[in-house]
């Protein structure tokens, strides 16, 4: 990876030192997560070619599949018109979300409720083991 | 629309009462872009079936294609496993860039930089008139 300071100064990091990133599957197109971006998990993801992010309960840095081994390999890096949004296309290795579905956005808006759209895949006892 | 109040009971919104909203092109996948929404914009979005979010830098309500006529239709309102992030399935007519791209992600990196991957497809003046 080159320097990656002149990317950098294209991002407008808000208040917090955060800018949030959106993940989509490459090829299927499906948005699988949002989560946050600092300057290390942008140098660690670009670097490592898969994505980082900032943990803002943890206060650390997430290498997305660290304890799970779904990992999110960098397919390509895009950033909006004002600079202050990420989207990530990934090729993500099993499921996105914690709760054990492909995609965080498992839950739409029916009749003024809201219903599931996708089924857990597998446990997060399962993806965790038993300390998740 | 029903009371949304169920609804807007699931939607963690962040210190300034706001929460990410990431817009995509529903049979396409592709993602237009990335705005805020507060109770009111989630509201006018769910009654009027047509994305309208907070504009920051205006502080007001913001009925996407309001001035444009780039209005995104709503097809979709989803949420993330923690309800801080929003994901709306839309019909984007026209643009959704105000610089006259459809996505505003136009920009990825390549060798270190920044690439624009999408054409302008009309100018902001069209758009907007002169007073853009």
């Amino acid at each position: 990876m080159n320097d990656i300071e002149p990317l950098l100064e294209q991002i407008r990091f808000d208040a917090a030192g955060l800018v949030p990133a959106i993940a989509q599957q490459h090829d299927s197109g499906e948005v699988l997560m949002m989560a946050w971006m600092n300057r290390d998990a942008i140098a660690a993801t670009l670097t490592e070619g898969r994505a980082c992010y900032w943990s803002r309960s943890r206060k650390a840095l997430w290498r997305k599949g660290e304890s799970s081994g779904h990992v999110q390999h960098l397919k390509d890096f895009r950033i909006d018109c004002d600079g202050d949004t990420i989207l990530l296309l990934v090729d993500q290795i099993g499921l996105a979300c914690h709760t054990g579905r492909r995609s965080c956005f498992f839950r739409a808006v029916a009749d003024g409720g809201l219903e599931e759209i996708a089924p857990v895949e597998k446990s997060p006892e399962a993806i965790y083991g038993d300390g998740a």
